[in-house]
Order: C-alpha cells, then structure tokens, then sequence
C-alpha cells in the first residue's frame, strides 16, 4: 500500500525526517504568524505524517521551540573579547533588537502565552533554550571571574538576572522604549553591580 | 415587570452596585482559582445584572484587575523611613513571599496570560495598578535623590526594573527559587549599582 508517511523506524530515516520537520516548522515560522502555524501545515510541508511529528514532539509548541533552538548554535555562545562589559553590552544591543521586530515579538508573545498555561511547554523551553542559554552565560562569567572582573560572591542566576531581567520586562510590560539606549544603560549598571570591589 | 437589575442610571445607585461587583469579586478571587470566576457568578455575588458589569468593565479581567487594585491603597505608597535599601529590600521581600504564595501565583499567571492575548486588558492593568505602582515608586525615588542615595543621571524606568524585574523574571521562568535570600541579595546589587558616586 502505497503511503506519504516516512518510515521513521529506521534510525537513518528518521534523523531525516526530524530534520525535515525542524526545517519546515522554520521556514512556516518565517512566513505565518504563530496561530496560522499548525501540526498539520508543519508535516504537509516537511512530507511526513502528522503522527511522526507526535511520536517525537507532544505539541505545536515544542516543535516551534525545537526549530528555534536549533536555528543558530551560535546563539548558544557568549562573545568573550575579555571584556565583559563590552561582551554583555553587545547580547543586549541584539535582544533589544531582536524584541523590536514586529516578528520576534510576536512569535515571542505566543510562545510565552502557551508556556504560562503549559507547564511541558514550559520544562522543554527551559530544556532547550533556556538552559543552554544559562550554560553558555555561565562560560563566560566564569572566564570574567579568572579576568577579575565579575564578583565571585553573586550566584549566576543573580548574576545573569541583573543583565537580562530589565530587558525581559519591558518587553513584557511595552511601558518604556526598548534599544540600544536602554541595552547600554543596562549594561553600565550590572556591571556596576558586579565588578568586584577596588 | 419585576427585574432583579439594579438600576444604575441613577449616580448613587451606581457607585453602590460598582462597590458591590468589586467587594464580590474580591469575595470570589480568596474562593475560587480563577478560571472559576465567571462574570455570571460575580453578578450574581453582587446582587446585579450582567449587563451592568458590562456597562463599566469589558471582560472577567477588567474586573478582576479593578477589585485588585482597590484592594488596599496602601499597597500604593513604597515606606520611606530615609533608607533607601532597607525600604526596597522590604518590598522586595513582601513581593517575594506574595509570589511564593500558590494562591497568588496562579491568579497573577492568569491576569499575565489574558493580558498577553488582549491589548485592552493590557491597557487597564498599566492605568490600575502597574502606573500607580510606578507612581508610587518615583516618589520614593524622588525622596531617595533628595537624601543623596540615589543617582541623578538615571532614568526612573531603570531604577524601577533594576529593583524589580529580576524577581518578576524569576518568578515567571521558574528556574530559580524566590525567597527573602533573592530579596537582599537583589536590594544589595541594586543600590550598589544606582548609589551616587563617593
């Protein structure tokens, strides 16, 4: 009997269609915005079957997570020029940029939505974006540490809400303006916060 | 024609069914998880018809966010006992165990989903209660810069989140836990950052 489906019992198949599905939801992801994304639209574009998507991914929304985490590795390292002030003022500049498009905010907004009422969403966004994110900073506070230049008595997750909290929350709240202004000023006062006693 | 709606052209008999939907709405929001809330069921509390719930408020969250909101005024004033960490590191501290409450937190993540799906509800949670609070605080900042231990050259926007938002942003993803630790650990970092130079 003839069938669309991909045979993903076969190890060498499946990665294929995986990545047949990641590449899909990324390109649907580029041209719809998130609520006109559907299981459906992701496996006729990709050519496998709506159930190959459920057998790996429990929702839209852990696919749509996946093929962004997926996107760009190097999203997943910190710039380390030995500055770290520099370095930091630089991944704010880009997320306030990032936030700033009507795209990003709006596929961001969505995500967010589905995570405050889906706590699987919520343990797989911080499974594989969150907390390769948190790693990666952690790589370079160490290394600003060995440099002298980050405090060794704040705890990472402190250290990492002090530079990325502000960001996240007036984007959230929409009250005050998002840009390089705000990344930079942002940047002087964590560091400020931070840099170990002279 | 006997009718169980409280005619509320009259101004009196108007401020009297307003004060009664936000005492039942208080009433219902200490009883029920919030998706339990039904503007049928805050009408009835009342004693008013639906109608004249819709005639002042647009939806369940409009409702919810206004009964909140007049909640207790005092919530509006930041103390001021001349020391600015010693005061912020206590509202920080009440926030966090306001947070911590499992009541609490799933009302708050309700109202945060609502109002990242509707513009409208948005818009009434920055005029009740996130303008006010804003309010609330550049008074204590005003104060704060008057008694030279807080920085000219920053915005009260900053200030606000460089206080606030790590604990809105820990709270949110979860990661992290909240507690009166994170409290003065945030209070401390954040002085350091906004004090005036010595």
């Amino acid at each position: 009997m003839a069938s669309t489906r991909t045979d993903d019992s076969h190890p060498r198949r499946s990665a294929r269609a995986s990545s047949a599905v990641l590449s899909a939801t990324r390109e649907l992801i580029a041209e719809l915005p998130y609520p006109r994304i559907t299981v459906e639209g992701i496996a006729a574009r990709a050519g496998v079957g709506k159930q190959t998507i459920y057998r790996w991914w429990p929702s839209k929304g852990a696919v749509v997570v996946d093929a962004l985490a997926a996107r760009n590795p190097d999203d997943l390292t910190f710039p380390d020029t030995g500055d770290l002030r520099a370095d930091m003022a630089a991944i704010l500049r880009a997320t306030e940029e990032e936030f700033a498009s009507p795209e990003f905010d709006a596929l961001y907004r969505a995500l967010t939505i589905e995570s405050l009422q889906d706590p699987e969403l919520r343990r797989i966004i911080d499974e594989r974006m969150l907390g390769p994110q948190f790693a990666a900073a952690r790589v370079r506070f160490r290394s600003a540490r060995e440099a002298g230049q980050l405090r060794t008595d704040v705890e990472d997750s402190v250290v990492f809400e002090m530079f990325m909290a502000p960001l996240l929350h007036r984007w959230q709240t929409g009250a005050h303006p998002l840009g390089a202004a705000h990344a930079e000023a942002i940047a002087d006062l964590a560091i400020r916060a931070l840099s170990p006693e002279q």
